[in-house]
């Protein structure tokens, strides 16, 4: 069977590389001149492929494996089979995740759709926007007046670029992705279908039905931004919707006007964030958890997935829930919902007896 | 008025005709040689449409409709009007559905946008990319490197295949896709605005922030598999994302890397499944509902709407509620809820008298 | 520093008329000839800008607002720092909202991406759709056959218009917006990535998979209907989807076939509202929420963020909650419950002591 994969391999490291690479140390018996090209997962790794074990529930495929090498924790040592090569790690996921980057470095950001280098001529360029040497535009795409684009960016196909917004420089614009009134910074990654900018919510009841409420604001989104398919990031009404730098939003995530998102957040799937929230630095929101307009969730606080944050959340806490509350909270009334309905339950039964 | 339906009336079928494709009987005093041309809901059908009759809470509209024949069950005989045409059905809705699929052939798949025929020259089609007589490219789609395009199959205006993806015969790829990394079947029908194979979300935190978790997988989309509007599924991590052949997934919906979906599924509107989750044949999931990830969801297993699965769901069971527990469980525990509220607030009633 | 804001200030207008548009009373000792240019939050409002005072909560920046003019309360005038000039104003927000669309009236409405007049070149009209003089078609659009569009619409590059649909006058289509089957009325307004008029989710079980159910219906969008990005509305199986006048969709809200939403409502992002729902006029709808099938929401009715309406809502009712009920009553219950979970975790620490 021919490779049906679309990231190739590369000439590929030796475990010694890998475990200087990673950090991790090489297990007793194992080759350190041995050449590994490739990663997997232990149930589909072959002779050539370094994988990982992260958790006893996985034993049963680390018995069997045939990886060509296994990234380890030192307490999990004495599940491992005889004979197999193996690299000792204290962070057993962040190894293989660098030695998955150093494998594939074609993978860390999207690729251009097209070969073109420089302009398509079938892209729609305003004659006053700007775009450095060193950029790419593709065929479809359309770049409007006053628009600012820096080197190394790629603009996919049918992007859509609205006039005076600035890109800066290694950027991906993903295919179909809409741009207004926006500012990002450099390295930030959209993928397909991202809009951003575009009007904010907002109505005020007037005599004859809702009057809009004038949506003057920007979007800024700061360097090393990643974010996923069909999210949509509107633009401020009177203040700027802002997304912090390095932070991570994956796929249909919605943040309302006003936002304002700090450094290296996780915001999952399906998220909802109402309009004037400020979030702070290093938070994680699980997926489809929907947040409040007005509130403020402190740094490095921890949402739990499929919540409802009506209340400021102090930092560094977790909570989840509907309405969201600190877990341990959250926790104890659904136990004891439970066994008051199982107590409820075995009354009702003895009564009908 | 002039007819501003978008599906054309054809020649008709006869009462006979339609009774006999769809397993249905002829009711006593009705003309099996009457002609009919459409179908249409008890309130609006007129004496050319055929209409169906499957609840007793629409006997208002039974009584008083125009249709020229209706679809009904045996054991709702009673409430015929007099003289109303009719055919006896043991799965109306199955009987009708058939009607409707023999009445507007051209409703089954999506129609191209343009009248083009083959591949448009506005479309951007790479050399190396191999498309079957017998596709058609519409303007301003782009078909990257390496694709493999099959015949019958029709790619909208302002779809982007990127390199290598291979897309089966007979398929729709409707406006504003983007394909990556992506192999479909036969058959395949993609809603507007679908975004397949972007990178999953991983990240593991570094010293400087979040680093990427590469992600090498694909996606495979099996055969007749039908995927709504605006949804997204990410590529496989280290495995691959799939969904099974025959499943349908509506409009919206998030399926992150690694997951695995069977044959024959339904996943309504908005819902999101969190990676490698794996779920079985013929599960039904209803909207908005949130499936964690890493959990299996057993062959023809029902989860309701807008509920949260946290664990793993056994085969052929009904699951509901946040968190998904047997529903039987989860209607305990609401009905329970209720009534403690409503004897706490008695009681408190009676304190405060 | 350059001003980079992408709504450019005009000649302004003075206190007096601004008071005099927004129905507002000069406060004593504000000058009513002093001219402003802008409007802004008062932390960030300048000498040249209006601002607002709505809630006791921000009188620390009234305190300490910079702004030119500030709208607030007859009863809230204690707080107003010396000397600030001021509009006093019934609705503070109303009267804000009308200030800021006087000032910038290009903030009404989206604009066109690039600087086309008519009809782009590179966009693909097919030669029997019938374009009104006026109108704007930008590059790369698709325009099928026998499609209508009035005079003083922009159709933004992408955005695909399938065979026979009708846009009204003054429309805004957005970039990557796509439509089939659907009719739009006068003043229209659908942001980036909106797609209408797709196949709705039906789907009967057959011997050998699921057969679809053919939808035929429409989708119709009356006059002055705004919906936000990325949003997704079916088209109708054997009725229409109607979407009613004045109404106000937020983004990544879905809607379902046969919907018949009505006029002036307000559905805020992530909503989803399944097949067969019908609701009222002046019916607002919070965040998040999902709405189930063939139910019915009386006029005027508001319905929380975050719930799940499974049952009728009468008329001018408040309701909330998982499932949705009386917002008394969903109050209740939740803190019933917390009360309970309280008591019931003290009474444990007592036993365990």
């Amino acid at each position: 069977m021919p490779d049906t994969s679309f990231f190739a391999r590369g000439a590929g490291l030796t475990v010694g590389e890998i475990a200087s690479r990673a950090g991790a140390e090489v297990g007793e018996g194992t080759d350190p001149n041995a050449v590994l090209t490739g990663i997997g997962p232990l149930d589909r790794a072959g002779p050539d492929d370094c994988s990982f074990f992260d958790s006893p529930r996985y034993a049963p495929q680390l018995a069997t494996t045939r990886a060509g090498c296994v990234f380890i924790a030192q307490k999990h040592l004495a599940l491992l089979p005889e004979g197999l090569p193996h690299l000792i790690a204290g962070n057993v996921q962040a190894a293989f995740a660098k030695t998955g980057r150093s494998f594939y470095p074609a993978a860390l950001l999207p690729d251009a759709i097209t070969t073109t280098e420089g302009i398509s001529p079938r892209a729609e360029i305003d004659p006053t926007a700007q775009i450095e040497d060193g950029a790419t535009i593709e065929a479809f795409a359309v770049i409007g007046p006053g628009v600012k684009i820096g080197r190394g960016t790629i603009v996919s196909p049918g992007a859509v670029i609205a006039r005076d917004c600035a890109i800066g420089r290694d950027c991906r614009i993903g295919a179909q992705v809409a741009l207004s009134n926006t500012f990002l910074g450099n390295r930030v990654v959209l993928h397909p279908g991202v809009k951003i900018g575009q009007d904010g919510f907002g109505y005020v009841a007037g005599p004859s039905g809702l009057d809009k409420v004038v949506q003057i604001g920007r979007v800024i989104v700061q360097d090393d931004v990643e974010i996923g398919a069909n999210t949509t990031i509107d633009r401020g009404a009177i203040r700027d919707t802002v997304i912090g730098e390095g932070t991570k939003i994956d796929n249909q995530v919605q943040v309302g006007h006003n936002v304002a998102i700090g450094r290296h957040c996780v915001i999952v799937a399906q998220v909802g964030i109402s309009g004037s929230t400020t979030i702070g630095d290093g938070v994680m929101i699980g997926g489809q958890t929907g947040v409040n307009g007005h509130v403020t969730i402190g740094d490095g606080a921890q949402i739990a997935a499929v919540s409802a944050v009506s209340a400021d959340v102090p930092a560094k806490s977790r909570w989840g829930g509907i309405p969201a509350k600190p877990v341990r909270e959250w926790f104890r009334e659904m136990r004891f919902l439970s066994e008051l309905a199982m107590k409820g339950r075995s009354a009702r039964n003895e009564r009908d007896e």
